[in-house]
């Protein structure tokens, strides 16, 4: 009696406490009793028996994660305890043959003592892993369990987290905390977050991460430093996560005691062959080196009049004895080169097109600037045929309100996996050109920014953890709509409350539009203050470079706006199949969401609304503060359906995200008014304050910059 | 029946999973339910009413704070909910008239529905608060609750957290992570963890925090800092605890246009009054300031060729009216002055004594170094009778062992607090010249250097958290002892299992004798790696001033070992009375554990072991690094009787811990042992590498350090 009584105490309190506070470390993999009870009841039945069919039928560590994975789900969300046993798998089980990664779960038609178990089967111990999350999210989303025959394979090989991490524990761009790999504790002390992550990124099916910043480190690559890489290795290899670091070109030099980093000195190639042979004898599984050479400062094979492809091929061949690739870095603009900055990494890497070594893979950012709210996708792709292709995404929100803002990047990146290059025909879309679907593109690689960091709730903006969810999934299936996605990473985050879902999903779904209405509509870009990249800096027109400065791009004046990128401008268009080139080059045929990345338009064209341009870029501002406020509103009414940490978590950070949409379009109509001449038309709150309380505004002290002062 | 069986399942999902793991956040108010039955079956009535008689009978902020903490503690620890009901305190309750945080709980020797309540007392809501804390300690550590009489009030009135912590995040001497202060994302955005860290604050009585580093940015000055600053001070005040932030001295000039900063001209005098009154408006209960002026680099009066007593003044006059104070630090060693640095702060201050306002404290270091492992108290106690004094203590271990070592600090404050200044003849003691019991020591300050982060766990380390307890526990009650505390502690944060606690206590109670013995035993001091003060570096001879070196202090030669400080050599034994200057300055006299600090010892003198300097500091070492061995194997004994996270958090921090010790150990004695020439006795385990390897040793990326490459 006083025992039971106890038990409804603790669980009342449980209750209580939960319904209070999430601090949302859990991410997706939450795991909370599922609270629809008919669900529930016919669900325990159904994974009572679970039947793992391996190759072997034999325990290993990524067995024994995916059996307590099962354990420690089932029992918190269903209160039962799963019998799992272990089988051979019987030999050409022709539905996972795709890919060592496949899996497949299958369940009869109804669930008796006398039926079969449910069953996931897979050719290696790793899709049984894969395998055992599919079904987890099949459970957490509600789906039914009979008859499942849930088959899947990644069509992509290599799907890579790229953390921009410094050894000082510093993320370039990162918005959430500080790295998370701790290096001066490692190799003795080990932060149990290092396991968590490994299986946030194994149950989306990522299967590699690249440690360490582009702006690389060599002393990573030193004894000291390697036993450490080393331990994280054992840590995350249970969940199939391969490490990878960035070399230091010069790495021969710095650490070496050698006079050159000249690819084609033979005691250069010597010394990364021995490199690479004292990495892979700590870390036997080593993915391979990811290299930003030449660009912003980074050195590289040009420092010796070689090519990129010289360069990428000397660590090519140190690895590729070991099954390593190498990924490398198209982010390429030189300082003495006065030619659009957008066009450059085309003419720097097509001309090197099938140059590189089997195991190269090089690595280009979506679009041919860098993570902005909206760019067109970049010509490189399409543009190398001979050579294998990698996107590189960036999930940390740099330009798109890092984590203060809401911007689910699903769309966006969907946007581009669309994107139709016509490079051999008419729907030769991006994701066909790096999915590896055919040899040619084997080693196939999709790599994103990571937006991870020390931050309890991993992302610092809870919703940002759909970003992750998204690249992960989109990873794996790049077939997956958002809508699909929102649902999933939604139902599995908050539940299943009909509200919450529709309302949450509909606030993801609109954000990223949200933030190019307020800060760069209609095509404008990277009119971004001057540093950190949060706010607005239109007026921003001295840095080092002139590509750097907002005014480069925007190119506003009495004429009008936007960059002529057409054979009268830059023809930058040209870099684009004929099919595309015709289309954008056309004033009233391009995107109006890319018009002025294309154009310089008149202050008083048309556009399709039958508004001129300055009527409609202020309407647009306009429309992305409101909204923000409808976002505010939105999540307003979810008080009381999820707890209470979430809820104010969020809603405090859109009520910053108000404050700073107003900035944006306050500081951008006033600056480009100075231009235009002209009034606001009807619709537009007039600005608290005149431009210059704008331009003298300061950010000091942001996430991600530890040296402001 | 489904319920039950729910309910069962859920609570044995709970018990193993609370068996497996705790992170530490909860740091010692964890409130896990009482194991011990009888206990909780006793305590449960005895804590079921709960009067809180209060001055104005009436609910605030402070006693909802009181009434929720009691309910969810109760709660978990008992599974009872208390009925808790607010009375007015009677006119003239003398037990809790001391001061206004005195508190009395009081209780019956029974408990029937007919006894009286349990009663918490208070002359102010904050009182209520604290009687609330002193009594679920009572119960954490399992004491009696019949017949209750706690009575208590604090003997310090200002009892202080100081953050060194910079407006980026970065925190100077800070090894737990960043900065618990978001600025960018103040005041929309407010971390839940600044509650808890009020919490955890006014839980130890502590009263009061110095948000920002010693090392000033004058930009927490400016109206919007301060719109963020207001926003900490509203999540903290609940919890009594108020705001101080530090000055820059030349903040009238860096933000306030002016061209000086000197404190006797009438336009800076007025800008700090037009200041202090803004910050005022914004925080009506702010503190005062904390100031580092004309010290390693900080701007300040001699500037100005005005003394310290000037600048104090200037701000001492500003915050006055607004009931303020300032707290001067008496930290300076100048680099225009070649005499013993331990010696120049009452060179500089003892002077002045007398010419500070009634607000000013002059605060100073436990030693007249610098927080090292052992020093003897600053002589300036003592020295300045006719001026306000104020402690501060460091509960960072920047120079032992930071958060990768265990050294639990109370002993260390211990011995600084008893620690005879024979000022006013024998007795008195460092506590009794700062605790606020005579009025000429009002208002009285004890600061304490927060050991607090970002790291999950608040301190790093997990057993960093008893050095947060202690200090605040003995700011509050000076008297208390070692023993005491780490008993409480324990109890609190590892349960009443005995082994537990007596291993821990064990643990913690050597554990900074242990980090004397292996870095710097006998007196040695400052003779760490250069730059981020963790690791041997009894070599470093160049840096930028000569007193920052090693040898500047070790001063070995062939002749010996040692800083002579009688009068032979620099002499600042005379800075003390003459009873401690006469024992201290006796070669035989002198405790041996300050013996370096004072003499320039030969390497063959006898020690009291009868064994010669030189063998006696080889074993010290040794002992140290057998003792850190010992502490292993005690806590691998405590496996399987606490949580697994934690367990394997302290076992590898102890493996790492090891190896540190061992380093010390070799490379102090290989680096001595080239002046003393002798050979190591019995016992002295033989290095592993010459001495050069452990010169070329070079830690990067420390805990600390983000500007490391």
């Amino acid at each position: 009696m006083p025992r039971l009584f106890a038990l409804a105490v603790i669980f009342a309190s449980l209750a209580l406490s939960s319904a209070r506070s999430d601090d949302g470390y859990r991410l997706w993999l939450r795991y909370d009793r599922i609270e629809n009870e008919t669900y529930r009841t016919q669900a325990a039945p159904a994974l009572g028996r679970i039947v793992l069919a391996t190759p072997s039928g034999a325990e290993s560590p990524t067995v024994a994660a995916a059996r307590d994975e099962l354990t420690t789900a089932l029992g918190n969300l269903l209160g039962a305890t799963p019998v799992i046993t272990l089988e051979k798998l019987p030999a050409a089980s022709s539905a996972v043959a795709r890919s060592s990664d496949a899996f497949s779960v299958s369940s009869p038609s109804s669930f008796t003592p006398h039926s079969s178990p449910l069953t996931i089967s897979a050719s290696s111990d790793l899709g049984i892993l894969y395998g055992t999350f599919a079904l987890l999210r099949h459970l957490q989303t509600g789906q039914p369990l009979e008859n499942l025959s849930l088959t899947s394979y990644p069509k992509i090989q290599h799907r890579l987290l790229n953390h921009w991490d410094d050894l000082n524990g510093h993320v370039e761009r990162g918005y959430a905390g500080s790295s998370l790999w701790e290096w001066f504790y490692l190799p003795e002390i080990r932060n149990p977050r290092y396991h968590d992550y490994a299986r946030a990124c194994a149950s989306l099916g990522l299967n590699g991460t690249v440690l360490t910043n582009v702006n690389a480190n060599a002393q990573i690559l030193t004894a000291p430093y390697l036993a450490k890489v080393a331990a994280l290795a054992g840590e995350f290899r249970p969940y199939g996560i391969r490490v990878y670091l960035t070399a230091r070109f010069s790495a021969p030099i710095e650490i070496g005691g050698l006079k050159t980093a000249d690819p084609l000195d033979p005691a250069v190639a010597a010394w990364w062959k021995t490199k690479v042979a004292e990495i892979y004898r700590a870390i036997p599984d080593f993915g391979g080196f990811l290299v930003k050479a030449n660009s912003e400062g980074q050195p590289g094979p040009q420092d010796y009049k070689r090519t990129h492809a010289d360069g990428a091929n000397l660590l090519a061949d140190a690895v590729a004895p070991h099954g390593g690739i190498i990924m490398w870095r198209a982010f390429v603009y030189s300082p003495d080169n006065n030619d659009d900055r957008v066009k450059q990494a085309v003419t720097e890497f097509a001309p090197l097109d099938g140059k590189f070594r089997d195991n190269v893979i090089v690595q280009i950012k979506n679009g041919p600037l860098d993570f902005m709210p909206r760019e067109p996708f970049s010509p490189l792709f399409g543009a190398m045929p001979k050579t294998r292709l990698a996107a590189e995404l960036q999930i940390t929100q740099e330009y798109l309100g890092q984590s203060t803002q809401l911007a689910f990047l699903a769309p966006m990146w969907r946007e581009f996996l669309d994107a139709d290059t016509f490079a051999n025909g008419p729907g030769t879309t991006i994701a066909s050109l790096i999915d590896g679907s055919t040899k040619r593109q084997q080693p196939s690689v999709i790599a994103g920014v990571a937006n991870t960091g020390t931050d309890r709730n991993w992302t610092g903006h809870l919703l940002a953890q759909a970003n992750w969810y998204a690249f992960g999934r989109l990873t794996w299936d790049h077939s997956l709509t958002s809508e699909q996605i929102a649902d999933e990473w939604t139902k599995m985050t908050f539940g299943h409350d009909a509200s919450v879902v529709s309302t949450i999903t509909k606030l993801l779904l609109g954000s990223r539009e949200t933030v190019v209405n307020y800060s760069m509509p209609l095509g404008l870009t990277h009119i971004m203050a001057e540093g950190h990249h949060y706010g607005p800096g239109p007026w921003v027109d001295k840095l080092g470079r002139a590509d750097w400065t907002s005014v480069y791009y925007h190119r506003a004046a009495a004429t009008g706006l936007g960059f002529n990128r057409t054979a009268t401008g830059s023809n930058a268009l040209a870099q684009y199949s004929p099919a595309i080139a015709q289309r954008y080059g056309s004033l009233t045929d391009c995107p109006e969401n890319l018009l002025l990345w294309f154009h310089h338009v008149a202050w008083d064209h048309r556009l399709r609304s039958g508004r001129t341009l300055w009527d409609e870029l202020c309407l647009r501002y306009q429309q992305g503060v409101d909204e923000v406020r409808a976002m505010r509103r939105d999540w307003d009414s979810l008080k009381g359906r999820i707890d209470d940490e979430r809820f104010t978590h969020i809603q405090q950070r859109l009520t910053r995200q108000e404050l700073d949409a107003i900035e944006w379009r306050d500081a951008c109509l006033l600056y480009f008014q100075t231009f235009s001449k002209r009034p606001f038309p009807a619709g537009i709150e007039p600005p608290a304050h005149p431009l210059s309380h704008y331009i003298s505004q300061k950010r000091r002290h942001m996430p991600g910059d530890p040296s402001g002062k």
